[in-house]
């Protein structure tokens, strides 16, 4: 078969074996947002013509390819689902002699009816299903929208986005706080700090003033403040998962999983890390799962 | 005498009669970040040279024109402080034949022993006093960096600073929430419901993305969207205030102050609107404080 995690900004595809293991893989800057003019079928010939014509099958995609902006819409399956759940709400896309299927997203509501959503992590979350307890665990997926998804018995029972990487990155780059930073490698002692401050009353609109503070009083260096606005925020959102039990398994970024294990672990928490290469691997359990034609 | 409120972006003068009332009084967008050169002797004036020519004295400003980027640093005057201590944390400039006094700003620390720092608004704070209460009372400033102030017996105790404002224009601005806002005017009932949303638990940064999530699920109109994300701004700040009691004291611009009033209101709390013209009776009641010469 063929595995494709087709986000906003990058391509990543995979030839796998009939058990499994990945023969070849390949990627490129080829994000949705970089596709012209909706030529999805085209782009993705471009990349792996060879592997379709060789009769690799089936294709399966996740990620934003199937959001309003991709190849065609698959819309969200609602919490509590497991791969079989979400196969069934995958969507086939047909052109020339080929077809591929998408996989959906997966959308959730809290007490208040508010919606959440996520496209591609919950094929990463199947993908690491067989490292997970069958009792109720928590699973964090680090990122720009940060998720945490409670998974039981192979299901994502539901779920909660956190805009911790996006609000950081605003911050860094636009607000009064960006203008004291200078780049530099991250600085753990001033992370960890920023994760206990977030521990503090006065809420996070209060603590992101506190880096500005600090840096007028000379209590901070250049170099160090990125890193302390790192540890505010990701300490912030471990703080507002309030009721999560046991250990929390992380999932993602390696670099991205690091921040959040040093985070929980100063916290006095246990972190579990996943294997990165799960998107695959849950493609493969998704394929189990087509309808036979 | 002459009474200046410089700020960043903004210059305000009044020519006070020995009683206080207001003889004149001029604006311009001449804030110190668009004075040339450090050259701040020449655009005082430049705007108020007739005054100080009819020899109008003493001339006192305050706001960001006594920061490190302004005319002189003066100093944060650290809490408790109230107007005696603040005009004896002034500084005087002189020119020409001229000389002018550049009020202080304060400084408080909270319990982690982290610093906060507010600017011009202790200014505003003196000039309020004669309406507030002499038991201890709470006055909240809201802007770009809103402050909550602790007053008690005309001394400034405490006080915290919320980046809300700044926050609210980086994710309107920048972020993948403002992609799908429309400008239009407040729509009250979309900005309390993010009030009572950020009453919650799950936390600002998930707050934040459910704006996202209604947006997609088409349970919120483009036009209200901004008005729904100033609520959760908001909404997030006045329960980050936990400790507050009595009426909250609203001090500042006229439609923020506004926003804050409904955003009270609605979460069952008092809010008494104090006049929006503080900074000059704050700077003349300081005058009286000035070192005799």
């Amino acid at each position: 078969m063929i595995a494709i995690d087709w986000g906003t900004s990058s391509f990543r595809a995979y030839w796998l074996h009939a058990d499994g293991h990945v023969l070849e893989k390949r990627s490129a800057p080829l994000g949705i947002l970089n596709v012209e003019q909706g030529k999805f079928a085209d782009a993705l010939e471009s990349q792996v013509g060879d592997w379709l014509i060789a009769g690799a099958t089936p294709v399966l995609m996740s990620g934003m390819i199937g959001s309003r902006q991709g190849w065609v819409e698959a819309p969200y399956a609602g919490c509590p689902a497991g791969a079989k759940e979400i196969a069934a709400g995958m969507r086939e896309v047909s052109w020339a002699r080929h077809r591929a299927w998408i996989v959906p997203g997966l959308s959730t509501r809290d007490s208040s009816g508010t919606p959440d959503v996520m496209r591609g992590e919950e094929t990463q979350i199947i993908g690491a299903l067989d490292r997970l307890p069958s009792t109720s665990s928590w699973v964090c997926l680090p990122g720009t929208h940060s998720k945490w998804a409670e998974v039981r018995d192979g299901k994502v029972l539901r779920f909660s986005t956190h805009m911790t990487g996006e609000v950081f990155a605003l911050m860094k780059a636009h607000s009064i706080l960006g203008r004291m930073m200078s780049d530099a490698p991250t600085d753990s002692a001033w992370f960890e700090a920023g994760v206990r401050r977030a521990q503090d009353s006065g809420g996070l609109l209060h603590h992101l003033f506190g880096v500005r503070a600090k840096g007028l009083f000379g209590q901070i260096p250049n170099e160090s403040a990125a890193s302390y606005l790192s540890g505010i925020l990701i300490g912030d959102e471990l703080t507002s998962i309030g009721n999560v039990q046991g250990s929390v398994y992380l999932l993602g970024d390696p670099s991205l999983v690091g921040l959040y294990q040093r985070a929980l672990e100063s916290l006095a928490r246990t972190a579990v890390v996943l294997d990165s290469d799960s998107a695959v691997r849950g493609l493969f359990t998704l394929a189990q799962h087509l309808p036979r034609s």
